[in-house]
């Protein structure tokens, strides 16, 4: 077995203009258990999309971009659909941008020798198959990025924004691109836990060898949601996965109390999670146990109990038909920060 | 409050005919993680009914007939898709037959006090409503039923056959049904714990109030699914939750080889579910290890970690649409067992 | 690779008097999330014990005799603490009656080729191998039993007093048996689906090779649950697992109801699971959901959401310490029925 | 109702040297399912400790510090059974070191109002309280501690290093506090993602309000963990939850290769978790799969399927008991990094 045995059948994207959910919501909406919770989440997200002052902040944790997802998530920035977005690294770098970059994630199978994978130099996500070497050229390109630019403390968003003029100057190898896209459109995208990632091997190489280097503020990253928070007031959010990035955006709100500056909950929420609320922890904690803290308005909530791959095809194929967001313009939220530029 | 306050808005059935699963399907197939695992369920299903000598069992645990699922039964059953059921008493008796009797379930709320429903009598199924006086009116039909038989033991499916025939006299005021759809078709339905519904409580009525009376062999049920499986031989099994029906519907090839003629194992099987193997119980247990029990081939199984309302409706109408299923005729496996006939 | 090779290391059963729980359990009363929700199910536990007049019973789902906890159920019979059982037929039949005939279980791993488990003749429950022979010969001495009987229907409860019988005269090769306990003590086990499991496989021998035969009457089964409702009035319920079990268990109350002899709900009920009400299924709906259908009272009533090997050799261990069940005394249940004898 | 009606049963730590669950564990060992993965993980616990040249990595991840395990994890720090922490900040500051101050967390319920909390200003956790001005004195002794530090980046251990100078100047108001502990014992604490707690609300005020101010640099977590892996070489991770600190820890193998200086896997590795590998999120991902990216060796490598308030407190106390932990020396490895001060 070599890798190329392994490596042959590519995951492709869905294209939820391709399809159209809106029957199969309408028929969910009269069901019940998760289907209704699915369809309610729908109609709450149209609803949002629809509320034209109104800041969508989209959260992004778990394997979303290796599984598929990538274009629906591009597609919703391409439309003023998102207007933040705060993510895990994995989906922005080891798997958007690595994907921009010309390599691609392969089907493979959860019922593999791991070790048989490891002597081939092929990482396993459940079935998803990898080329290390490749993840490998990703990490060093993020290193090469971080070596062109003005040492000092940068946000995980400028640093993301200057990838995206990156692949803007080089050529994106891909349909589409989430880093791509946002850069484009001027949407900021927050990766609070920023060397959690292929990002943070390239960064580690960058401060290793250089003495004068880039550091990545976490805390300008929550400055800076704030600030958002600050300029546009209303905001509501759209959560895949819970995670850090669940937990940075609802806390956005108390951080604008705490600066004396108190905005309003997050009028809108929907999260699509596996997690439940028994373990206490906060991917499964309850949107209206984010009430208690302040942080989002119970009336346009909810919970979505189904693993992504199935559930976010659907709602943004509904959202994508139904229109709602054809009124609704470019916020380019970029906009609110001085631009670091390259050395 | 009063009861028609909370029972006004009904749950309706999802009509697969209406919307056509396959483009979004032939995504998922591409993508990974459950959405893949579904395609490939979904592909397994499709050849199996194109496999016209294979006789399709069916079985169904969880609140499925309730939560807007009947009809797409009812389809399958109406279209030669499947050839045997087993099933929980709850689908077939407190909600299929229920609602063929003119009820409906209707669309509540999980966030409300149980103390209340108690008092207005309105029984909650998660976010779904029931009225209790229309569910006793449901055990009473059963006992009235039990008592036009001849005393005698009898196995569920020939109770249920005859519930059957009761709609088919005094008409089914419902759209679908699946008592009366396995009625005309001959498919057999099996609860192999009958009593653990509605039906028990119309049976231990009748039972308390007789002298002579109508026993429900549950052995009976289990032998006479034996002699499905020696007569049509090659079976796949088409699993919604696990359960009983899971366990049951599995065990039939080990009964053959008791019995001295060991038939094939299960040729294909996919099952939905939300369970997972880790606490060694058999709803969540892998198709896999039903293997080393001789249950079960693994050359064409699935699992699907996903609720059911979501991915049913998905399986199904990419399944009517594809059409694998026109080729089959009804097996009519009623007709391996004498007709027990009313008083 | 041969059969000795993988079945030579025996599941032990915990011994629930060899350590003590209570320190544990107070410090898990002070803590939060399921440690809490743990010491709050003891706390019931150990009130309902308290209750002389309130009839136990116990409901068992899942591979609880196979997994090690087959002891610590046989002690709580043994010493008063159950007054009934209402179990999947596999815990009591092709686990705990299996033991008592001289098998064991053995441990054995989740990651192994099932086709070769299969070829060797094991059957696995997850970590666990089970020797198919031996299976067989278990099926086969409940067909023997069967033989034994004087043609009519029997409850699943009766026969499994004559399997009590059957083992008191042979002997019991295990320390602890539940079928044995049971019998001694007068407590009366059900078990609703009978046929799902090694009874059946032997049930249906017996049927298919003898003109005169046994059926297994459910119905017999809930009437005579409902029977001893009537007589106690006053029952807790502690529940491992969900399934048919907890359903049967939860029904009760409402047969009375619908006999015109209306009962109290039940007024302490724990339940330990894995399962979440997300999917609508029964296992995992809550005891207050349980209120609304006139079943459980919700004053004292706690779910745990833990895996049965950990959470319940700690709550029997605290119970049996704190010796609440010291002034209960043998309700002897099984005395309600008319004794049915071997031909 | 007003605050105090609801804030007045404290949540207790868990003493686990006031039991000894070392025969629990010993009948776990010998039973299936969830009790035999962790008595296995237990084993591979006290195996890691024995080897005295291997540093114990832990990470922290859920709400674990409020629901009552902070003492059990001080001893192990206290102890010389952990060399290093990676966290969720909110473990560290919004729970460690807010207890630290002389505040504590609240016994409360899941079934509450959560818009009436908010009016009280109490903030819920599934079934704990706490108050939020509380919690808002929490923030802004970080927001001090960060003023009186000289400006420049900072790796979030350099600053919980600090807190945990700061509370041994002011005195620790509790019986035990990870982060004093640590501060002792010079281990270090990293929090990835630093702004995503209590911390982020402090040092958000802190840069808003002063124009020379302390970024947090997330890059230098990463490169001090991997200076650490270069410095100890052998390495054992014991994880409870996932999240960040899994991902950011089981990455610091590769780490190490990206810089051309190449590590062993980590030799160890334990996961107390109730995610799952089916949605393909890293925190449920199988140890196994680590090993297909190089991060784990399979050799020792248990997963636990628990909620953590229920397994940890049996662990350590096994641990503890047992006494593998008393040859191990303090490996202070603060020591490696210069010693950052405050002005």
């Amino acid at each position: 077995m070599n890798k190329n045995d392994l490596l042959y059948d590519v995951v492709r994207h869905v294209d939820v203009t391709g399809f159209d959910a809106r029957p199969l919501m309408r028929s969910y909406a009269d069901m019940a258990f998760q289907a209704r919770n699915l369809a309610a989440a729908s109609k709450i997200t149209n609803k949002m999309l629809a509320d034209t002052d109104c800041a969508v902040i989209l959260t992004l944790a778990g394997s979303l971009c290796s599984a598929g997802l990538k274009d629906a998530i591009a597609l919703m920035i391409e439309n003023n659909m998102v207007d933040a977005i705060v993510s895990t690294g994995a989906n922005i770098v080891d798997q958007d941008f690595f994907e921009a970059l010309g390599f691609r994630h392969y089907k493979g199978s959860p019922g593999i020798d791991d070790n048989a994978l490891r002597e081939l130099g092929i990482d396993r996500i459940y079935d998803t198959f990898i080329d290390e070497d490749e993840l490998r050229v990703c990490d060093m390109t993020i290193a090469e990025i971080a070596g062109t630019m003005v040492p000092g403390a940068y946000s995980s968003r400028d640093f993301i924004r200057l990838m995206g003029a990156w692949l803007d100057e080089k050529g994106v190898k891909a349909d589409h691109s989430i880093v791509h896209a946002a850069y484009k459109k001027g949407v900021p995208i927050f990766c609070p836990a920023f060397s959690d990632c292929s990002a943070g091997f390239g960064l580690v190489h960058h401060q290793w060898n250089n003495k004068q280097y880039v550091p990545i503020d976490s805390v300008a990253d929550f400055r800076e949601l704030t600030q958002i928070k600050l300029d546009v007031q209303e905001t509501g959010i759209f959560m895949i996965g819970g995670g850090v990035p669940k937990n940075f955006t609802q806390d956005v709100v108390v951080a604008t109390d705490i600066l004396g500056e108190e905005q309003p909950m997050h009028k809108y929420a929907i999260q699509i999670t596996v997690a439940d609320e028994r373990d206490g922890a906060l991917s499964g904690s309850t949107l209206k146990e984010a009430c208690s803290w302040g942080k989002v308005n119970t009336m346009y909530e909810q919970m979505v109990f189904c693993e992504a791959t199935l559930a976010l095809p659907l709602i943004v194929s509904d959202a994508w038909h139904r229109g709602e967001w054809k009124d609704r313009r470019e916020m380019r939220l970029n906009r609110l920060f001085r631009e670091r530029v390259q050395a």
